[in-house]
């Protein structure tokens, strides 16, 4: 009787919340190869899940790469993407700093010569839940994501990732990302900060810095710097800039006038095709190719489906050690479902920066200048709210023109990328990996004059 | 003792005007083959100088190449460049629009399959006086180019050119050219128009339109463009776009205050390496290789030096029947010495548009997006002071995003091409030779949805 007990117990949670808790260790998170990939590599790569949440069965998937060389002295880098929705595997480590990207077949990599794991242990995060492969046992735990929640389960997950792998306890540690990620990194910044304070020596994190890329930071300054950065880049009429400027109050957080709805409908309409970089070319067909395209160091316009296919085969999620309880809907690179449930938004996080640089941490704005969903002009219309003093002056930096950089009282580092839209590594690989080396460093970008 | 004198006056001649006037005639001006041409044409090429001039000898130089087919029903086309003082034979013709590119051993030649002469026959002309291969046996003559006498200049050419190509006298007949040809275009279009109205019917050119691109329209406006395009693409500072406006008074046609030289000097340190386009390629190594790189549609960033080692070896000055006078400096694409001794320049072109669209003409405007020199804000900010109601609104164009369009009433059409710099054809070849080809058939840029 009692067994049949148990039995209908488990029974019922298997109803109610899918899968039981799956929680790996270190050894079975190693991916020993890649379905795909051509070549030996000379690091180590792991996936796998954290529970964040072992009550409603909450779990967050991860991709982890260690530094091609000297990885125990290298530092250890978070990555997180954008959204709220988006997720860190696919856009991240296969479009952006990973060491592979997706042919146009679907199925076999190629090394991406510019990855971040150059000079760092990069640790990628699907975070929230519902977001890739990381999932909840309990379907309706699916629309209670927010920020609040967010960042208190990225941060459980780091905890228990640094468990899993203790090599990393101690080692020099930062956190990056683009986009929403202006959200998710400030914020888990200051819950590192504070549980640092509070709780004892073994688990604190040893946390010096911040990087954040076309990021969202202030919605109102965020929002007006899109419909500028539209109208000066020759994207909107100047009727629809007039229009926008007269009728939105975009410190609303909730609502805005019919008026301002229909001008930025307007607007949207005219970028809407390659919002995300004015300059890209765009992805004209989207399927798959029998044989691979040549492989290029920039990221091919389709290069999401390729990801997308190569996510969604039995055979990867297996070597990766991802969607082990079957979930009853595919990868998607953005989760609408997130997206549009969001359940609490900072409407700014520009005090946690001040609160950052005042901790001491190393924190590093930088932007893409050819998005505009996030762009330039946002940025710097949101950082100006700091007020704060410059240090230097606004010069040409790195080798290549690379863009343009200035640093703030406080030692916050302002940075464009030049040629790049809203996934910056993506567009500008030599650049970004030039960035986040300096970054890394603690070096200041060096100025065109310096450079020769 | 008459024969003496004739020689010293011819003496006396040489002496003070150099070479005598030299006037070809179209059959001495056909260009059989260009030196470095690999491969075979189906277009007739000439090149030679028409005397502008005979008292004191001035002589501009012209390339013509006819269309690949069907050239007796295709318009005749005159593109110029910018300046004052730059080659419409080296830049136009070997890097825009023309039928062939240099390859960077400056000797061989690669075919340009976006040339203007599939849709039109085109006709290149140095201008003024000085210009590459146009001279003066007149020294001091050099001295006294303006906007007046250029564009008088251009008519004498024009006439006496279509006296040598009598079959293009009645042609349906079109002006073309960027930046400082903002000047040139609209200025010879009112000459010819102007002396249709005068002269019996024999003279009579059949001008039917007008287009210019990153053009010079109007100084005050084009300034202002300038520091408000720098500032909004990230390229100067809050600090540098706030004392530009507040020192700088763009309505002042010859001095500006040392404060306002002092920021924009600063302003201009930020993007010279790539003013002619913000995301350019930089050209690091301008020396001519031993074998020719890949050769591209898109003009490589050293384009320049391979165009100015070719134009300037003997074989191909002989077969373009060009610096027949054996000029004492080289061929430069662009002369400093035209441009810092300009003597009068017109500080707008807008009343001429008014006038040309008024006489009927079409006139289309078009901006390259990523050029800081005169950029989209100069060209808006200039056009706005037409103050005419649009026709259209304000949609993508084309296929494959090539940019934004919009018509005014009296049917100016102002048209972006994305993607490009100063040089719109060297950049986007394929978008300027659409572009051309709805400007010369009168054509809507079609919208995108009208393009799927």
């Amino acid at each position: 009787m009692f067994k049949n007990v148990i039995c209908f117990y488990y029974f019922i949670y298997i109803i109610f919340y899918g899968q039981p808790i799956v929680n790996g260790t270190k050894d079975e998170d190693r991916i020993d190869v890649l379905p795909g990939q051509l070549h030996p590599v000379n690091f180590t790569q792991y996936g796998g899940y954290i529970s964040v949440d072992n009550d409603v069965g909450r779990a967050f998937y991860y991709y982890f790469v260690e530094a091609e060389d000297s990885k125990e002295s290298k530092p250890l880098l978070l990555w997180l993407n954008r959204g709220p929705g988006c997720s860190s595997l696919g856009t991240g480590a296969f479009g952006e700093v990973g060491p592979f990207r997706v042919q146009s077949d679907g199925k076999t990599l190629y090394h991406h010569p510019y990855a971040w794991n150059k000079v760092a242990n990069v640790l990628f995060l699907e975070s929230p839940t519902r977001v890739g492969f990381s999932y909840s046992n309990k379907t309706s735990d699916y629309q209670l994501n927010g920020d609040k929640r967010t960042s208190e389960n990225n941060y459980v997950f780091l905890v228990k990732w640094l468990q899993r792998f203790p090599e990393y306890k101690s080692r020099t540690f930062y956190l990056s990302g683009e986009s929403y990620a202006g959200h998710y990194v400030p914020q888990l910044a200051h819950n590192i900060l504070q549980h640092n304070k509070m709780e004892n020596k073994s688990s604190f994190i040893n946390l010096k810095g911040i990087i954040i890329g076309n990021a969202a930071i202030n919605n109102e300054t965020d929002q007006i710097g899109v419909y500028d950065y539209l109208w000066t880049h020759g994207i909107i009429s100047d009727e629809t800039i007039d229009n926008i400027h007269k009728y939105c109050n975009f410190s609303e957080v909730v609502s805005t006038s019919d008026e301002c709805l229909n001008w930025t409908r307007t607007a949207g309409e005219n970028i809407r095709p390659y919002e995300y970089n004015i300059h890209a070319p765009f992805c004209f067909n989207k399927n798959l190719t029998d044989t691979p395209k040549t492989p290029s160091v920039i990221a091919d316009p389709c290069q999401k489906s390729y990801t997308k296919a190569y996510l969604n085969t039995a055979k990867v999620q297996k070597a990766i050690h991802a969607n082990v309880t079957k979930l009853n809907y595919p990868w998607y690179s953005c989760s609408d479902a997130v997206h549009d449930t969001w359940v609490d938004t900072a409407s700014t996080t520009l005090p946690l920066l001040h609160e950052l640089m005042a901790s001491g941490l190393r924190v590093w704005v930088y932007s893409g200048d050819m998005d505009s969903v996030l762009p330039i002009t946002s940025t710097k219309y949101s950082l100006n709210k700091l007020k704060l003093p410059t240090k230097t002056s606004y010069h040409i930096s790195l080798l290549d023109f690379a863009g343009y950089t200035l640093v703030y009282e406080g030692d916050l580092t302002f940075a464009t990328i030049r040629g790049a839209g809203h996934m910056v590594p993506s567009d500008q690989p030599t650049r970004a990996l030039a960035l986040i080396t300096h970054f890394l460093n603690g070096e200041l970008l060096p100025n065109f004059d310096q450079a020769f």
